[in-house]
């Protein structure tokens, strides 16, 4: 059984050793938050975000500055590395000479038609992908659109916006192109990819803008996403946060769990406790995800509050503590291994779960 | 423009002052966590629950030590209050006899049918609705399922079990019925929702058990609400969180608004910084959602980290600042209205934030 429609069939996009489009896994993305002038401070983000399972990264270029520093990060990191350029020709072409792997610019926003050329022939002697990306907060301004113009008239505009670039490219016999439309809400986010998904064949990336801080950006983007997912909508995505980008990594990564479409890794869930439980299962539950933070084998792992439902309610966990005043029992499915002390309680499931992963492995 | 799918018609079920059903809002609940038997603490928990937008809210009642507290809580609160049973047909009749407004049972677990008839008769009496609520994971263990069962056959055990609950109400003339069908997966929750909502035209409570701590509870759950609520299905719904009660409440609100099921309220989005920020955005967001949290008022406020980009991108709140270095601009809009010193900026924007809602109210 699966919750998702057929993917919607792309052309495939290079991008340094990964590809993108419908022949291949849906890629988790994210954005340095550093000056990338600072080679070390983007090196190291870079690496940190690797760590969460970021799978191409991309980098601010505001100027010259930014674009000389390319090289030298390219040549440490190991995954696809990704240029944002606004407007200019000599920031694209600088940054096609370092050797990056993509450049995120609209050719329609450079201005010179020679200019444009440049950079296209450039990007297509290197092998360099490009995304255009059509933000709609830019185009209501652009357009002189008041904020409450028709989200209609503007899913429109963004979308024509997108492919106006595409046609440029198109007319330079350049293909490589993977494209965004992002905005803030849900509904124009979905409306505009759907829109888009329709209109071309090229991958897509999948963004909501200026979703907020960590909590209220997850809800936003994982309603947007699970949306476009789930009709087959999307290639590689990113969840923008006012925040550590390690944190959108892995929530893109829960996203895509979610829907099947990433394997599983491991997860421990809990009960959302009541009036039942005689613990303190907020606090249980999270000395269990410190003690198991380093493993990723995938297992479910539930925490639940209550000696009398936990069993049944955990019995779709590979593990499981159900916790009662004083000691709690381990479970592996729904068969009960043992009753351990309250104290004991968080390292004997740690025990649980490192023999049920090396039985699987087995 | 909507990304919405007509609601599913369903009769109209009232739980005290409140209406459930597809005439009528769909409207946001939680559970208290603390022990029922402790009136102090339980109304505390209510009335915090209540700020944070709880429209109906239900308690855990495991003896009858607890049951007998529920009228002193029903009297001193507002909303409705909703008594969490299992099995026990002398629980459910003190709780009703309690003036509870709703009752969480399913009467195929009682036993035997002349108890079943007593409960189902005084709700009838006494105008108390009744939840029918199945755990896959309890349908799991009782059918002895195990973890690799196919989600298919436990979504079709799951809506058997539920319409079977459902049956017995209505042998016995009783139609004042939620149901919700609850996993802890986001397919077997949109599954089984999906084929309850075909099945019968009683009102849904979706939920999703077990989602763990804050951050993954968000995403999954905001998930598995996009999905079914933009299928138009869903009456009521409760986020579960291992954590602070008033976060369900929140995300709840969240989720129905980013649809367009509930008016917005006022919001603060951020960009989420790249390399071209000049200054601490998540010091500056977090600094403007603290000196705005007591605002109501539907107003989108934009904090933005680039005065190149940022006036752009903000075009689609009310006020917005974008923050450069030493200095930012405050807008309305696309409109500059001025430039502040970096050590006013929160104050300037909270001055035009209110003088903004003051206009709107006029």
């Amino acid at each position: 059984m699966s919750i998702l429609q057929p993917r919607r069939k792309t052309r495939t996009v290079r991008v340094g050793d990964l590809a993108l489009g419908s022949e291949h896994d849906i890629r988790v993305q994210s954005m340095t938050k550093c000056d990338t002038a600072d080679v070390e401070a983007t090196f190291d983000e870079i690496v940190g975000l690797e760590a969460a399972g970021c799978e191409l990264v991309r980098v601010a270029v505001p100027s010259m500055k930014q674009a000389r520093a390319l090289g030298e990060i390219k040549r440490r990191i190991t995954i696809p590395l990704v240029a944002d350029i606004h407007f200019s020709a000599p920031l694209a072409l600088e940054a096609i000479a370092q050797g990056v792997d993509k450049v995120r610019i609209n050719p329609g926003n450079i201005g010179r038609r020679d200019e444009v050329e440049k950079v296209v022939r450039a990007a297509k002697d290197a092998g360099v992908a490009m995304r255009i990306g059509v933000n709609s907060g830019s185009i209501r301004e652009r357009k002189g659109l008041s904020v409450e113009e028709s989200e209609e008239d503007l899913v429109d505009l963004c979308v024509r916006e997108a492919l106006h670039h595409v046609e440029i490219l198109e007319s330079l016999r350049f293909y490589d192109t993977v494209i965004s439309v992002k905005a803030h809400t849900v509904s124009l986010t979905v409306e505009a990819n759907r829109k888009l998904a329709a209109a071309c064949d090229y991958p897509l990336h999948l963004g909501v803008t200026h979703a907020g801080s960590l909590l209220p950006a997850a809800v936003k983007t994982s309603m947007a996403y699970a949306l476009l997912l789930s009709e087959g909508i999307g290639d590689t995505l990113r969840v923008s946060v006012t925040g550590d980008g390690r944190e959108e990594v892995k929530i893109g990564h829960q996203v895509l769990q979610h829907l099947g479409l990433r394997r599983p890794t491991f997860d421990v869930y809990a009960c959302p406790s009541c009036g039942r439980a005689e613990v303190d299962l907020v606090g249980i539950t999270k000395a269990v995800e410190e003690a198991t933070k380093d493993l990723t084998y995938p297992c479910r792992v539930a925490v639940m509050g209550c000696i009398v439902n936990g069993p049944g309610e955990a019995a779709e966990a590979d593990v499981s503590i159900s916790a009662g005043r004083g000691f709690g029992f381990i479970y592996r499915g729904s068969r009960m291994i043992k009753k351990v002390p309250e104290a004991d309680l968080v390292a004997a499931l740690r025990a649980e779960i490192e023999s049920w992963i090396a039985e699987q492995s087995d």
